[in-house]
């Protein structure tokens, strides 16, 4: 079982940015959590980061060779990308919405996801935590499918 | 480290109810895995349902009793229940909202949760493992704390 | 065949409240009239009043059991019990909701109802007809089915 | 005592129209189904089926001359047509709107009706029963005025 | 010089319809009156009244035939004929729009006109005496054009 | 009979002031045409040009010795100031609310007064004229009271 | 004269919830100084609180058994609860709406009450003066009734 | 194959009316057009243009005989008149809307069509060409169903 | 302790202006009242009314030189003077927002105050009372300072 | 004559992404299938899919070389892209947005093209055909420009 | 070259008012600066502060004997005062809003300028150095005009 | 001190594009103004220009490596791109936004800025020089930090 999975825009700053909404943990550092559990729930993973909304597309287009379930963090692209949606939505694997934060305590305009109506679920609020029960998640899906 | 479970109104009827939308499996078999990934986190669970409002908020004000976390799935009363919402921030305890279902694909009324600003985090699209999950990630809050 | 009749919040006080708004008649009256209607129509009734949202979703929930139609005028719950919408939609049971008053020419908050999308139809501002025609509207409902 | 029985646009096509959503009951037969109960009733009807705004309109304003009440399915029309609206205030003769669909779990636009805040009462959501529930409601109306 | 008054739907019930709103006057009395101002004014005037949209279209394109000013009262059209505003709009003609009651003291629906913006002015509040200001004010139009 | 005229802000630029909207003719013309017409409709004027809201809410009240109708061209306190709608309302004095252009072709938050609704009527569209017309209504008006 | 006193969802926690904005008094002092004042100002009070829509519905029903005035703090049900909104107007007792903390600068759902308007008013903002000026204002309503 | 051309509200005047939005192309012109190409498309066309909705309603009724697929130009109607939708959705004959002028740069309540979500597809902008590629539109449809 | 106490435009025509909202009361007896309850209180106040914005901001900003609190009823202000709100914020005394009517349940524009924000507290409903209500309030907020 | 034929985002997809959407048929096949009628109407076209805003800019941009006139389907951006729309608007070559489904009858967002104000016309709805149209449409543009 | 700089309401209140917002910076002291670089930049400048609309309307009217450009901030008449907006379009001198604060990242009514669409610009954000940056932009309108 | 200036996309087009809207003045030419600037200033420029919004986040991100301010004109991106604000407020450098054109007096979608709330000010109106104000202001605030 192989699982893709992508940080969107200004998570590269993880660690460093906005640190009292983001935490203080870094990217590579969640990637590391991501690859443990990874191995704890005998799957295979690749992480990928991009600030571009093609890219992030393609990443997804790709995802249609070999990839079994995708985790997304689509940063502030959750907010307006409706080509993302329409990538998620092509490629029919299935697709977990993640977000450190608590979207749902800060402005307004986060409060709306145009990617989740055709994820498979969401998952918001727990920091690393959140990509760590995202690919539990993921798992319990691809099982199930 | 104890977590109370809260499952709003209607859940008593899971696995008869809408089952394109809820699936087939019953509260019953939903609290028996609850309570095996308890044993397994080594924590204590105590679940309850109720279909009325003030039940759940005397749940919730009775967890300042020796309960470390509030794992809620609110229903119906999570898109109008301010007293509920009111109720998780009075008693400052980590707090997890979850759902059945992608909240996000179905009617727009289901898209808003008045009780997710107040809460720690929200996963929702997973069936019953969204409990599970909710589970894990408050057991890391309270960890974490 | 049998119906459950369900009347609201504030309902017992008929006869005495706003009057020009509700008219005179007591829900004592109305339920004498439901009950010589049932005779006609070869039906048995049970009419149940309350103020209480979690009693009103316990009633349609146990209706599950031997009741084949529901009418229900679910008074101020109309516009905002989502809870008692699901409780409609979950047990699937024909159900009628019903109005004394013309809802459309009161107040605005007065024009929507949260539970009509699911229930099977809708009839207001006929008073204590309202019941009635609810009623026949019922028995007709059941024997198409 | 004599009703005016009005059916709105689109109504002439009954039975062939998109029959998942109005049935395949002929405008006819409800016709006949009308005719029937007016017998049982004791009372006279005249149906009438019109495209046209205007002819409704007309046939609201010739009602002035011995029509106790009208009966009005106003098709589409019940979502914009204000000149129709104020054609039923201005005849002050009672007048129940009805639907054969439920229109509060269809398109959103259908939910809103601009002549139901001038009628007696609305019924919708029971096909060919709508219009005999919507007479007994005339007739109560007029009896009781 | 020549006007073009235009009653529309519902007019032709002045002095019977709604009298709290409307008045006790009748149309062809308003008209009398207007008759009695144009010989004053020096100019030749028609007047009809219709409850049909299209009748009102024709009379407006019929107006391009020696007509050199149009007075409307566009009653419920005023809300929601679009088609009548292009007809004012396509036949370049002086237009005013008059009504009897202040629609801005009334229903909100009756606040704004689909029609004003491509008349030449709008006057409403002051029962006939809107119909003969509205000429007096064509008539200045026409002769400062 | 007296009549007080009052102009809103900005009117004592006119004539110079986007004489495209406005027109090119001054106030002293504008109040010159008016004091013609009350010689020749047995009435007597007064007329005042504020740009202050409360100057124009004291004149208001002042009304009420002795004058008998009320000619207000708001300007811009149209859309915003309920003190001066507070002040029509509370005098009871028949007023008159006159635009020169017409305010329903213009930018949208001109399309909505918050005074007209208190005041007899709304004339708007006709330069100088509409002034001229506000006081034959108002005249008319305080014959017919 | 007797006075009821309500205090609605999680005002029990008083004291120890949120007190950045609820202050740190218990319920029961408040309870102790309306006391105070009733004797002072000659009356007698009852006082009840509850996290129970449909318990609050029924002391307000109570109430018309001798009660010459409520005082209410509907905590979060002022924002939605339309039921106990009939059932103040319903009962046709002076009743008055107090809230502790300033609900207009707090979050914008609470800056709607759907009972407010058929409350004879509403006091907001000074903790628990907020219970002891409404009990004066409803000494003062009942006085003058 | 046979094709029923519309021409809605207005179009009658084509090539006078408002020649900056709608070109100086006359209808007749338009149709000549349409004719030329049905002949090189081997196929028959109807043209019809009304100023009436119930007209234009009974057409599209009548094409249930022996049309194969509707074009339509709506006109004004194609912003409110949701009977003429509901005419279309009815007869489930293919149609395409058609606009002469861009829509969608126009005034706002132009940007939205009541119809174009029951119809096959929509052309707007390119003049006389729109109903053009309209009839290749249809063409191709009816040989694709 | 000294109180500023400042009436809103329109205000001094108090006891004569749409009685039956605003009651028969004058401004003056008012006055009396409050300086009645000053002089039990123990304090000393100041009264003023205005029909002017920046008067009022003009004894707002005075109020810093010697006054402990301020009452204002801003009368139509409340609605829309984001400059009085800003001059209340900017002097930093208590301040208690008054009404005399219910602005709860009038207009809809009423319902909204954009100065309440930045006050301590909001008192409406209770006619003079509200004044000797919000100045008990004052002397609390005061004294708790 | 040159034109530039631009397919957005998740184009690159199609015959394989949401089939019942967007039909089976690839975009290879389009392709041919515009190379074919670009022949039969003596033009050249230059085909490009990308998922990447700024490409699409740049090849709106490079089109001020030699092209005359372009097709856009602008895919997802069509509902958020104004950078998109701005480059259409900067170019000033004759543009046309296409769509491959009738975005009129889909979900809420794709019902509004915030490029379609700055094209000279739309197209959707026709699969393959919307392109062909659209050539046509194209074609037409440039030669009567 | 003449500027005139106008402070609008509460501006006097400049370095004592809500510091952590408007910084302590005193009027005066802006005034100096902005004479300084008066100065430097070879021109005349004359300031006013007004807590009164009218008293900034004659200001701006006046501002047409010899007056180049007119800087202007509004403070809390930039998002309600029409009247000042209409000033400014009349008198049509050069006119730069600017704000000590970053209007966009303020209360959400202060994101909206009524005044901004017909002055030439508008700079927020930087303290006393927005009225310097005003002044040069002023200078480069008026130099380029 | 070193300033990072980013141009936003069709920006490379100044001078040829819309030249009603952004005048005739090249990016070149604004660039080298730039730069004269600076030496007056004693800064140093970066200057960029793309129309890619990944590039865009990667400058400001790039930014942290030495950059003191960032002047960016967002173009289209101003209006959704809140992955370029998310941007913005993770490097917190001092960030000033500016606009050519007054974006307040323009379409209602560029009336709203996603970024500006992040930003330190805005400028807009100026032309070429709102880029050398925006220098200005922002080593004011460099100085001022």
């Amino acid at each position: 079982m192989k699982l893709q999975i992508i940080h969107g825009p200004n998570l590269n700053l993880l660690g460093s940015r906005e640190t009292s909404v983001y935490g203080t943990e870094s990217l590579d550092s969640i990637n590391k959590k991501c690859e443990a559990l990874a191995q704890e729930l005998g799957c295979e993973i690749a992480t990928d980061q991009s600030n571009s909304e093609s890219d992030i597309i393609d990443i997804i287009h790709a995802a249609r060779q070999g990839v079994d379930g995708i985790l997304i963090n689509p940063g502030a692209f959750t907010h307006y990308s409706y080509a993302i949606r329409d990538a998620v939505a092509a490629v029919q694997i299935p697709t977990v919405e993640v977000h450190l934060s608590n979207v749902h305590s800060r402005e307004k305009f986060r409060h709306k996801s145009v990617i989740a109506p055709v994820a498979a679920g969401q998952i918001s609020g727990f920091g690393a935590d959140s990509y760590l029960l995202g690919m539990r998640a993921l798992v319990g899906l691809i099982k199930n499918a």
